[in-house]
């Protein structure tokens, strides 16, 4: 890698674990034979932020504010361009991108780039996702762009899967797969052709092998693009 | 935690993997319920901060002007107080001390105190730490301060640890696991009371179970610091 490449800005702490699963997974795929072949990632792991779920929900206070500082904070410490490691807060991308003057890379449009470009003959994409990121209609919205219609948890699933992922940030990882594997099979038995972890905590117990139709990592595809970019 | 704890800057990257490490050991013992119960971090993962060893060896240019780059950035970015993630590069401590206003928490300090505390009568510690560390005498000075001896790898061992140390970088970790061991316990039969993981990448591949008398971490004894101080 040139000498020259980029500063990783990116928005952490939604969760932590989610933010350590993406370091470790930049630090995997780039594997470097020294210490300055690495990128170099400014993670700004602020946990603080407030839910992003409640906020969507109207039961909380909006993240806005708090992920437009974490932004700035990483543009004042030389950051060229940001991503966040969290779909649901891509729902206050406007509120970032009011903020810093740096680009602002999204998670969900370069899944949605992704599975455009790798899968065009797919017509229906199961979505995993927190209820806040659906209700949002993020992903539903950027599929739609490209023709690609979306499946989602619906009613009481969505609960569960809302349940499942506060286990994961709690640390209850083992207790959890299962079911999250059974929520993925019911996207598919309703005709998903592949399946999207459309929020960060699902690939810390979902993974490929569990299912028999193509899953994607938005954590994955998202390094993917990173590395394009440095 | 109060809501009002600090935030801390964390100069990384010197190794990327003993970063990643750090952060896995702070979000394992923290063990939070929430996102909101961890620690507000900001990591500044710069791999490109020149070698230090080559530099306190004369054989390579100093890495003080970026450290002290990557510790302003930190303290731009919001950071209260830095601590660092590579104990060598703490010879260039006094670089970084010149540049920012925030405190700079020395694990070196913290090392030492801790072992002074909890581990009074102990005559002799055995310390695994790079040639550019032990040169730099870090911690045979700070250790002196306190009347306590310490034992270091001499001659072809120097280099040995070395040549174990850029394995573990460039992620052969299994490989070298018994000659670290081994390197260990050379120091424990020459009378060393314990032992100091006095480098960040040791933990990486030497564990407590591994050896008959204690082993301190520096990674682990700085993060009961910065928990203490947040």
């Amino acid at each position: 890698m040139a000498k020259d490449q980029k500063t990783v800005g990116v928005i952490g702490g939604l969760g932590p674990e989610a933010t350590l699963d993406f370091f470790a997974k930049v630090l995997a795929r780039t594997s470097a034979k020294t210490d300055q072949d690495h990128l170099h990632l400014i993670i700004n792991n602020n946990p603080k932020i407030p839910n992003r779920n409640e906020a969507i929900a109207g039961t909380g206070p909006s993240p806005g504010p708090a992920l437009a500082e974490s932004a700035k904070a990483l543009e004042l410490a030389g950051a060229d361009f940001l991503v966040m490691v969290c779909n649901t807060a891509h729902a206050f991308q406007a509120d970032i991108e009011a903020t810093v003057t740096i680009p602002f890379i999204s998670m969900i449009d370069a899944v949605v780039d992704y599975v455009f470009k790798r899968y065009p003959k797919n017509k229906q994409v199961g979505v995993l996702a927190t209820t806040g990121c659906l209700d949002a209609g993020l992903y539903q919205n950027a599929f739609a762009k490209h023709q690609i219609g979306t499946l989602i948890l619906v009613d009481d699933l969505r609960e569960t899967f809302m349940q499942l992922l506060y286990q994961i940030k709690a640390g209850r990882k083992d207790e959890v797969k299962v079911q999250m594997k059974s929520l993925a099979q019911t996207l598919i038995e309703q005709g998903a052709d592949l399946i999207i972890s459309g929020c960060t905590e699902v690939p810390l117990v979902l993974f490929q092998s569990d299912l028999a139709v193509p899953l994607i990592n938005s954590t994955d595809v998202l390094i993917e693009r990173v590395i394009e970019l440095v």
